[in-house]
């Protein structure tokens, strides 16, 4: 294939963006797609073709066939999990990454991409009010770019379990005997990554009561306890922002808990993090001077498409020591002289793509204002949403924290109902869970285009099903 | 920041990447930058910028201040590693996958990102004659997209775990007693996953006399010992095409052992695994009928930009049951109903991109015959070196098997002196590494613009840096 159509194609593509962001900012297109299971499948050759085909042809079999099937969580209609949201200087970022076509494994496979990461993570970690010990600048810490906070909880917990086990755990593995800490409010990817690493199950710490936060005297008992019965207390998971609810964990007195004992604190901020670019929402920063690592995802809530997690450790050699490894293909003079960085040892894959570009492409185009801006405004819109929910007989808001709002209905029954309506109606995207046992809804404001008309019409959807019940 | 500009810019953005490689292709610019490590942390301001930039600045700002630190993977004389290469069909899709913003972890969370990927996995377990179990359409099987073969051999080993232990790993962990097998040869993201795990070191069976594979017989003494001693024996890598020799364990055999032991095959053919769309490369498919799963990075040698590792395995709730978990707000109907797949089970992030689409624009745009097309090219050309080196006194190729060639100067200190001549120079980037105690470097043959001419100019480089030596 000649390069020479590629620019054609590509200025067509942007364009064909552009018409497509403003087709979901106008909410001309559904938020979810109808069809059934199969769908796509079914439009799909059953095999590859053997000879080359136009890239016009498969830009146009693109929108014809998959955009139709896709749910779109740029759309302002879209409040389902938490926002994934985007910008077009990601985009952009995006198309230079993949035309430069780097590995960035090492820094001496290819040093710029590395000093990159280095420095935007230093950027972001300034930008949220992080410690100073999380920054390169330091000479300790430092960020990398992860693809999850999944990928990152699992490596600090990797971390944390060679701490603990005084290099046993390298030989031996976890020989049943660690233990990692978290809350049933945790997101579903910490006891995974728990098990993933070997480490069994999680243990799921008590709440504080009337709370849906870790309770740190239970978290203090449980170690004491566990570590009577030859057990080794490895790592804590705390939460700023969960999931269901977006509660904060107790992380001052979890930290103080964690370092008495000599524990790793790992603090899982994927979504709430992103707030504390506005000093106005810094509280979840609160004892961070204990933790031990810190991951948030700019792809959430910070413009910055996925993947773009952004893992912050206050000793790097604690990671580096669980998870570095090299091979005689892999030496090379600056990784041996101890001046450079090297990610794969960081992270668990070996190889990587220049990681960094989007989030200084992202920061760069936005400013950091900008980026408060966007929080701000979204936060706005949750605000406006939660009184509009207040306002209406038969709705109740559970909880609204930062940009999220959960909210019922006055019974269970006509929650469920609720949630069965939604998930029909193309046009909106709540999530459901269950909080204390009750059905609820979730909101997550966050999507680019979502305003206040958007959230009034929202708000008219959910309400005109609501009315249709009774 | 407004829409308007991006079509633009954009647009300005891939007519740059066509002028770059250009520039590549005619070896216009160094494979390897100059500077010395903190050359780009020292062009780079300390702090993020408070108001938004131009995108156009900051792409000018990329080519100025990023492009001339980075080590270019797709220049012909790029012969580091293994390739990692590209398309301008791959650089399309990354353009649109990012611009279309989707987040695909479940079906609901997206259809037709899930189905996209269901079908092209299929497409390329087709194109590279795996078995037909290995196919989503078998209904046992399937393939997912992994961000690299780390991750794949990961998760397949943590697959392995939990089967081995009969539903004890999830509670207890890997309690110092699960082994998994492989060689000193295998790459080194297999012992990291294995650490990572919780299983301790990776076993290393010896290698068969006078090869560098994986001797069988050894492997089933070493398991039946372990297995005596109370040890559990869970999952056995083999490799199709080393990183260093790109040498084959005798993959049939091990399966035979495997089998016997009802023990897990995972089989990484991260690089030469994609020779297999060539008929006269399926060597490496010989004994998959006993493989649990196998990789294959696209990214490697398939002009599919990273990341892009397939992962098939043999039976998927072996991975489901595994890693698959779930939370009040994941559930949903079709999740329930059982009749879709929900690829956040079947790997270690929650959340993913729409992984598909790069691969269908690959294999839709160059078609199967152009992707052999470029696998034969490659591999003639590394006949072309491997010729020149043999008929050149002094010199003597190591190992020659498909991209790859190994090889030496006469004596030790002469290769080691090339590799520090040649670490100096940058117009090509050969990988000095370790074969049997002796210094090797190695020249793989993959980027997309290394031709002929490229070869004969590499050659002759090498060759000056030799005769400067004596």
């Amino acid at each position: 294939m000649n390069d020479e159509v590629f620019a054609a194609v590509a200025a067509d593509a942007a364009e064909r963006l552009v018409a497509h962001w403003r087709a979901l900012a106008a909410a001309e297109l559904p938020v979810v797609p109808s069809g059934p299971p199969g769908t796509t499948l079914k439009a799909l050759p059953e095999q590859a073709p053997e000879k080359g085909e136009d890239l016009a042809e498969i830009l146009d079999d693109t929108w014809r066939t998959i955009v139709p099937q896709l749910v779109h969580w740029q759309h302002p209609g879209f409040l389902g999990w938490f926002p994934t949201n985007n910008s077009p200087a990601s985009v952009l970022a995006e198309l230079v990454t993949a035309g430069l076509g780097v590995q960035g494994m090492m820094w001496s496979s290819s040093p710029g991409a590395t000093e990159l990461e280095q420095r935007v993570c230093d950027w972001l970690a300034r930008a949220l009010a992080l410690p100073q010990r999380f920054q390169h600048a330091s000479g300790q810490g430092g960020g990398v770019i992860q693809d999850s906070a999944s990928s990152a909880v699992l490596v600090a917990v990797v971390a944390a379990l060679n701490r603990a086990s005084v290099g046993r755990w390298r030989a031996h593995g976890t020989e049943g005997r660690y233990r990692v800490y978290c809350t049933a409010q945790t997101n579903s990817s910490v006891p995974k990554a728990v098990r993933i690493a070997g480490a069994g199950e999680a243990v799921q710490v008590p709440l504080l009561p009337g709370t849906h936060e870790m309770d740190p005297a239970a978290l203090a008992a449980r170690m004491d306890a566990d570590r009577s019965a030859g057990l080794i207390p490895a790592a804590v998971v705390a939460t700023v922002g969960t999931t269901t609810t977006c509660a904060t964990d107790p992380v001052p007195e979890i930290g103080a808990v964690c370092q008495e004992r000599g524990v790793w604190l790992h603090v899982d901020a994927a979504y709430a993090g992103s707030a504390a670019l506005c000093p106005e929402f810094r509280d979840g920063n609160a004892g961070l001077g204990h933790a031990d690592s810190y991951a948030v995802n700019a792809h959430k809530w910070m413009r910055t498409g996925i993947p773009c997690d952004v893992l912050w450790v206050a000793d790097h050699t604690a990671l580096t020591d669980a998870v570095g490894l090299t091979a005689s293909y892999l030496r090379n003079p600056a990784s041996e002289s101890r001046t450079v960085v090297d990610f794969k040892d960081w992270q668990v894959p070996l190889g990587r793509p220049m990681r960094a570009l989007k989030l200084w492409y992202v920061m760069r185009a936005h400013g950091l204002e900008g980026l408060r801006e966007a929080i701000r405004h979204d936060v706005s819109l949750a605000v406006l949403l939660a009184r509009l929910i207040e306002a209406e007989g038969g709705f109740e808001v559970v909880v609204h924290r930062l940009g999220l709002v959960v909210f019922r209905r006055d019974t269970d029954a006509r929650t469920r109902d609720l949630v069965e309506r939604l998930t029909r109606d193309p046009v909106v995207l709540c999530t459901p869970a269950t909080v204390d046992g009750r059905p609820v809804l979730r909101a997550a404001l966050g999507s680019p285009y979502t305003d206040e008309a958007a959230v009034h019409r929202i708000w008219s959807t959910i309400r005109s099903h609501a009315a249709a019940q009774d």
